[in-house]
């Protein structure tokens, strides 16, 4: 049994530091970087890039919209070329920093609200994909477990790696719950530590209806900005490895 | 007798398309593309690479200060460490769209308020050098000839493309005339081009005194903002086509 | 036989300068000011208010997504509490300038596809609308005629200045045909003039399959952005004073 | 005795919140809030505004230059009537989110590299005055106490309400020590609450070379993004209160 566990990092601006970035750091084993649009300055992505080095863990760009405000998660109407357009510049400028301070850059996740569409608008996905094609084919992409976005990587030839959410609602079909809707986050520790390990042996996640969801996940993702985020990232960590799942970078 | 022609493109951002940014390209052998901090987004940045590789004339990065308002062209205080960040970034941003279209990086030169930072200011000059050496040592950077930048990169192991302007005013000593000051721009294109021939057989230019300043250049800068930019670019190019003067990217 | 005839100005944003503003501003009767959130800077700005001064034009504001990059024509799931705050927000800053010129603000637009989504979608409607009410209830509304938006603004109690469109495409039901869809845009400028004088005489509009819809507007769009803009608006103007109609800011 | 104190609020960005802010706000008798350029999302200067409501602070306007990455504490070389918009088109968008809440903007001044600008360069200093009085000419103004825009404010008919600083050194000559250089920020809570004793008893302050400078203010400012921030400001408030000082907004 392996798994991978990823969380975002970078998501700083400017003056303004996101607390705790190395707390939840710790607990992973694939970090997600900002890129700038939605949060992550050079000077402070370099930071973070230096601190996910320290920690040894696999180095992913994480690009999103480019709406700093509401930090990605609006969703926005783009062309598909801007789409396109906007994912390779992110990755380049990415991994111009990474290769300053020595890191490989090994993985791509969509952010925030160009997640959902990649997971949902097949447009969107293959704008995404034909980006991570024209900028290195050999970089895996993590998008959701089960959804269109899946084979829509792979034809584009690109390798997936299907990822699912711990702390998040999901419905009957797999999809998530939205973060407005009631049940949208779970907060209970040992609720979230028992679906990571119920996933990582049999592959299946509680819907909110109660129902089981099967997913083939290759990476599980850790949100770095609730309360408990950090205990939440050590206490699936150590339930896993208590469990004698070993952790390992899915892009590795 | 060889020189370069460069001049800026890319520079239109969103909806503002900057007018006749095809009439000055065909005039040139090298372009310099902004990286979107002070224009250029990346939609239009890859049609801007589109127009380049149709001219087939050599493509630069234009990094600039973090500044769309300002267009990149008011002096800001910024950290050496910051201006370094930026610069990697912007950097790796346009490599990545210009890879995505299969054209090869082939110089750089800082923009506006940065241009003038790097030619005057050491820490700002050393803050560019070191960027661009961890970003790719192997890239030419166009700065003022005459200017302590020169030094700076070459102790960065950079290699050194000295620039003139044509259409600015020279003071005594090899600096520029600012922009909001009496003589900063010239207008007569007999005088530009004469200027140009100049520079290219004696290594001499008039400063607005009189006097001759000797400048050592390897290419030539022609804007393409003024009212009449494409008609002042072509008119230097036929000038020196006419006088035997070869024309050839600086950084090939 | 009165009519008023609105286009938009301030659209310039630091070095872009949008061409023509002056060319069409003679041919309205009232102007719709950018607001700094999709285009114009306050400098931009007062020189456009200067400007509509100048041509004895009503002024309005004309507030839009922050989204430069996209002209605030990119469709964004904005929450309506940010919305509603974001029209506050510019609606001030355009006074203030206007006050600074002692000009005052008349009416009020939403630019883009916020106009959109205040036409379309009632929680942007009422978000706008409580803006509008919280900042100055006597300013009147520029809203879509046959729109939702017109009952949720009268019920604000705002009064209400439904607007139709001489250069877009109409479907029969009164929604305008998508700018990226065939039949959106109009070119012919007889038949543009021809659409004003058959509104303003007789309430009605050709949809794009031939049948009428029928219009009850205070006001008509011109838009500056196309290639016959300004000549557009002229033969429009000149049709209708020919015809002995009225021109007269709505907002009056 | 009778002094006022104040200090910075509505420093959040859209997600990035800035912890705290209620804390410090108990202390203070007015705060100057960020107006969208340096900080302060619509949304988030509601919310506050309605924390300055809720503990009945004087509420004022903190303009800034428009940098949200350098949070405006980056100098920058804009043009006068830059700085004058700039700053017109701030106060009126803060100043209708007040309006919209019922609160009144009581006063403004100048944030961080703006602050510096107005109190060292006449030129930026006229620009600001002129904008006040453009948008508010009873509006009083809170600039550095000995400061040369003093002078500046008082000829274009503004209120001055000079201000001092508890927490940064001073040179022998009245000005401030650099934020990046030994010496600048004072974190002694016990020095700082006597400074702030003997600048309303005695109207002197200890520069960094021990001598004393004469300072005639009208309000002290306490810093709210240092660690101890909150507590420095209450005990600050504290030993005023039990020395018999009266706090009340110089505004008023």
């Amino acid at each position: 049994m392996v798994i991978d566990l990823n969380g975002d990092l970078g998501e700083s601006y400017g003056r303004w530091h996101v607390a705790d970035e190395a707390a939840i750091v710790s607990a992973l084993t694939s970090v997600n970087l900002a890129c700038g649009f939605h949060a992550g300055d050079p000077t402070s992505l370099r930071a973070a890039i230096r601190l996910a080095a320290t920690h040894r863990v696999a180095i992913g760009a994480h690009p999103g919209y480019p709406d700093l405000r509401g930090f990605g998660r609006v969703a926005m109407a783009l062309p598909p070329q801007q789409v396109r357009d906007d994912v390779i510049y992110q990755l380049g400028a990415l991994q111009a920093l990474c290769h300053a301070e020595g890191e490989p850059l090994r993985h791509v996740k969509p952010h925030g609200a160009l997640y959902h569409a990649v997971a949902e608008d097949p447009a969107s996905a293959e704008a995404f994909a034909e980006a991570v094609a024209a900028f290195d084919a050999g970089l895996p992409v993590m998008v959701r477990a089960g959804s269109s976005a899946e084979e829509v990587m792979e034809s584009a030839g690109l390798q997936v790696l299907p990822e699912a959410f711990l702390d998040r609602g999901y419905y009957p079909d797999g999809s998530l719950v939205p973060r407005q809707r009631p049940g949208a986050l779970l907060h209970d520790l040992d609720e979230i530590a028992e679906r990571a390990l119920r996933l990582v042996r049999h592959g299946l996640i509680s819907a909110i209806d109660g129902s089981d969801v099967r997913l083939r996940a290759a990476t599980l993702c850790l949100h770095g900005d609730g309360v408990n985020a950090a205990t939440a990232a050590h206490r699936v960590r150590d339930t896993l490895l208590a469990a004698g799942v070993t952790l390992h970078p899915a892009s590795a």
